[in-house]
């Protein structure tokens, strides 16, 4: 099993947790669970393979994606309620997929030879977007575009860590660990200590 | 004309009714109204077509499915006053076309020979995106994802009908009709008798 | 450099600015004003590309559009204050950004030899889906269906335009201004002089 993979079954492992946390605070019954797992899971890694006409999808060419989507659902709804708070649970969870899903979305462009441009892009859309998707579904505001935190922001430094170590011939491995490792250390360290970039300020209130 | 186009024309109609009904709640005009109809009817097929990579997708292969989604916008702008209840008709006559549509995205998937679990998704995708979208892009609570009701579950349930059917030798148009009928039986009954799974409850509010 | 690509970037250039400025208002952070202004400015041609099934996407192949999308973000980050109303702003260029992209998806689906009614189609998804995705994902109502205002419809009367001129064998770079003169005018129109089409009322409020 090669790195990437294992950073393809750890995103969709983590993402799917979180992603049937937020179906426990809906409310859900176990087959939505499984969706909102699945869709979180599984979106960004889709849209990437959209964008990069790869056939056949992931999780189409290995359905144990699905298994593996499916089974952190099952687990998580009866179980659900010992984490004392779910949303801090969900909130830590994903910034460890968030890390392993650009990583893995590095790994696959680099894979196939794109420029460093379209690589970072990719690792920020299978970073960002199946979380993106998941908050939008059930209408509550996006983690990734949360003010005053990094989350699109730790996915574009790790994309770009990536891009750099490979630049100074880094072997990919080490890269992609690399991308992982800043991407969560940004994210974990704008939840501890509050780090973020200047955001833009209006003077007046919305106008 | 096949059992499958059937079921794709039905579910298109009957969909773009739903949407034209919720563009009639949202005030929209006649070009919002086939906009709104054609995002729910296609929707849900696009995405189907777009993740096996089917080309063209069904709706440029064949402009027909937008003429009719167009209809029966036309005929939904004259007419939506004289249902007594608009929500209401909406809730049934979504009920039909996530049955129909769910059946023919399974007989999509079916006929391309893919694995049970690709069939069974490819069936709840059919079924239950275009109305999602069409719930999100009006900023209404999805229906798809009501609390205490089946619809993604009845989707399942139906779409895994078909492929036991298929597994005893039932002949396709057989397997996609029980299909259809369990997706609808269930959510019928859902809306009628209350009928649905456990759903996750936490003991004190959302934390 | 074609007409095609001179709306396309045209289109990148001023719907970038107005994902920025609503990233302003979200008070996102320097990432967050160029991940908008991409999913802004990219969005309904990717859609457009992925129908299509046109490979590979057009800034994939051509990764300038980014550059376009990412500089844009980068000025308006610092100069947003300037807008005495980044509200009105935002609603201006957002007019013009439409008439573009409209114009640039009729082109496109065009010089693919479409049938007229999947020119208008592409026409109206490159021009309406970009901006509907910044403001379904910041949670904004999307400007696309407000209530009262020629949108939708401004993009299917352009996009009709050209296609008419085409019948009449106007050549397609004067079909393809047309078009995007149209959907302009109509467009201001409506915000100006509230031109608009009759909408659905319904006598009693919501149903």
């Amino acid at each position: 099993m090669t790195l990437v993979t294992l950073l393809d079954y750890s995103s969709v492992l983590v993402f799917a947790v979180t992603g049937a946390l937020v179906a426990s605070r809906a409310q859900l019954d176990l087959v939505g669970f499984a969706f909102i797992a699945c869709l979180t899971a599984l979106g960004g890694g889709t849209i990437r393979d959209l964008l990069l006409d790869r056939n056949p999808i992931f999780w189409i060419a290995n359905p144990t994606y699905l298994g593996v989507a499916g089974a952190a659902a099952l687990v998580i709804f009866f179980t659900a309620h010992i984490f004392e708070s779910r949303l801090r649970a969900l909130i830590w969870l994903d910034s460890f997929a968030l890390a392993f899903a650009v990583a893995a979305g590095v790994g696959v462009a680099l894979g196939l030879g794109h420029s460093p441009t379209i690589v970072i892009l990719m690792g920020m859309i299978t970073g960002c977007m199946g979380g993106l998707m998941r908050d939008v579904v059930v209408g509550e505001v996006p983690l990734v575009l949360k003010q005053g935190e990094l989350y699109i922001t730790a996915a574009f430094a790790g994309a770009a860590t990536a891009n750099i170590a490979k630049f100074y011939l880094v072997e990919t491995p080490f890269a992609l660990l690399a991308c992982a490792a800043v991407t969560w250390v940004l994210r974990a360290g704008s939840l501890t200590f509050g780090w973020h970039l200047p955001v833009y300020k209006s003077t007046p209130p919305k106008s």
